[in-house]
């Protein structure tokens, strides 16, 4: 038996600037939580490499975003970035990496509404990444597409469904991902009311064309669905969009449909822990070309490791 | 300054058939708990008048079958009387009801998926019904139509949408809510995106006509959204159209658009805790006729309140 993995866990608390440590083995929460009596929070997802968080200022937009949205006062990203530090450092005090080579830590950020009339509860927490994402990263993934009930409008229109924001309420999420686990799937792309492919229940669908120009050169086209489609903004394909396209890709952004990814030469999900996964099949029909896929998979996996 | 409300909180533990009681205002959950980390998890909320807990069978099956939606084992439901009976017993006991007019507890059930592989986390938590609740059945309410983004045919073609259970994952709900109250109003109905009448957030819609037969006698008719457009089974509704049915009511279902909430004689919000609140405007433009509505709360209410 192993022991469990080392979590550290620190509480943002003002008269703690740089956090409140607490025994993450141990309760920490009331029952009374709004957080998880109404999954009434947002949270952030981040990956430290070496003891660097990378994409942080990314990430602590997109919280201050999902709090908006919620009408959740949080912490000011300078406390954000106190915690974090020490959390991190802690931890790898703590846990001196054995193997360089997976150096990684998760660093989540979550903020509850706390209890009713109270203020919210905030922390940060950080443990070691699994072996699972690593691996995926490797040997690619098999996903089915599931209808996510919601039209391609319907952002706009709604703001309270919270499309845009990442919230504690990840039920269905979760429901998603063990329907594709049962039929042998490692992963899921939902797709709107209206056919249009949308993301994945923790990650961003990317794909990529390679065409030979009239001229000979070869032009290589990253593409992502169109953000107003009511999907997360997803922290991970900005960065490697931005990095791509200093490297010579072409951009493009939907609206995709499910042919535009059978027709693709790679497709992936991408997300900050398990970061770029090549997708092998998409229900059941394998997808582009193994050989292109390596290749275009290894160039982007590069430029998106070289980001911080 | 008022004492918080007591709250007796009790663990579903083979170990306590009784329930492990625990300090509710103390912390008793870890951070990585899925109910919190991703809304992973299950809940009912029941009434218990003078002791004795309403309608306690439909809302533990309707636990079960939200569980079962979630693929959550969850303890069996002699388990759960158990330790709600215990709970309910306790809090009457250590707090005795000082307004026999009042004697209302809420009482929680929550199942949460637990530790990343390990057991579920499931408890019982009864606390005083607030006041908020029991002025709303006596003033009636103001509410707002809301889109909740689905159409009306994709709980069947989507159950990884989760739309018939009553998961912990409420973010959208309470959004809806907050969106209501910025616009003076006090709760929100659900359409579908198709332009059906749902639900509200937490509560079932219910609307009357009464009329004149050609023989002279009054036919009232209470009618609710038909379940299949992916609702949540109302435990209150489905008591409440028994009894009515039994005092010569006829029953409608569904399909329901907002002209019919607009042209019905009544229109309620009705769930466990608040029981039967009428609806006075709809988008500011006031419902039914007052005397009619006054006249058919007081004899829907009686009748909801005879039932166990």
């Amino acid at each position: 038996m192993t022991s469990p993995a080392p979590v550290v866990l620190a509480f943002l608390d003002p008269a703690f600037p740089d956090g409140r440590v607490a025994d993450a083995t141990q309760p920490q929460l009331l029952v009374t939580d709004l957080g998880v009596t109404r999954g009434d929070g947002v949270f952030e997802t981040m990956l430290a490499v070496g003891g660097t968080v990378r994409k942080m200022q990314a990430h602590l937009d997109r919280l201050g975003g999902s709090a908006a949205a919620l009408d959740l006062a949080i912490p000011d990203q300078e406390a954000w970035r106190r915690v974090i530090a020490a959390a991190v450092a802690r931890h790898r005090s703590e846990n001196p990496p054995a193997d360089p080579a997976a150096d990684e830590l998760v660093v989540k950020l979550v903020v509850t509404r706390g209890v009713e009339g109270e203020a919210p509860t905030a922390w940060v927490q950080a443990s070691p990444a699994g072996a699972a994402g690593r691996r995926q990263r490797e040997t690619g993934i098999d996903v089915i597409l599931l209808d996510r009930g919601y039209d391609s409008d319907v952002a706009e229109r709604a703001p309270w469904l919270l499309l845009g924001a990442k919230t504690l309420s990840y039920a269905v999420n979760m429901a998603a991902l063990r329907h594709a686990h049962k039929q042998g799937a490692d992963d899921v792309i939902f797709l709107s009311s209206d056919g249009r492919v949308l993301e994945g229940p923790t990650s961003t669908v990317l794909l990529a064309h390679v065409e030979k120009s009239d001229d000979g050169t070869t032009v290589k086209r990253l593409i992502t669905p169109q953000l107003d489609s009511g999907i997360l903004a997803g922290t991970s394909q900005g960065a490697l969009f931005a990095a791509a396209k200093a490297a010579g890709w072409e951009l493009g952004y939907g609206p995709l449909e499910p042919r535009d990814l059978m027709d693709a030469d790679a497709v992936w999900l991408i997300s900050s822990v398990r970061l770029l996964a090549p997708v092998n099949r998409i229900d059941g029909k394998e997808i582009g070309t193994p050989s292109v896929q390596k290749e275009l998979t290894a160039e982007l996996s590069g430029l998106f490791a070289a980001i911080h």
